[in-house]
């Protein structure tokens, strides 16, 4: 199990949060999801940690990765 | 049919626009509600627009009514 952190950008509310929270659990082998709307911090645990399906699945929710 | 305007404080983003819009569109009588983000405008059409009835719905969306 591997836990890889990542910053999101455009998040503003409780709201946001949950939308990138559902997007990213939905990601095949993703086990757990940490999103802090006052850093941005996202952090994603997973067997491994597919940086280009967090990216996908964070824009989806309609936001960014920064540095990602 | 009557049009009433509020301000409502605390959306930051289109969810927060949809919760507002959801809440205040399922009160009885209301035919049309629209929801300005940058202003933080609500604009409430009904039969007759009861300010309570508007105040609570927008509470239950997790905000509220500015001067209201």
């Amino acid at each position: 199990m591997t836990t890889q952190t990542y910053t999101v950008a455009g998040m503003t509310c409780g709201h946001c949060v949950s939308s990138v929270t559902e997007e990213v659990q939905a990601i095949d082998g993703v086990t757990d999801v940490d999103v802090d709307l006052a850093t941005g911090r996202l952090t994603v645990t997973a067997d491994k940690v597919e940086t280009d399906a967090v990216r996908a699945a964070v824009q989806d929710a309609g936001y960014s990765l920064v540095d990602g």
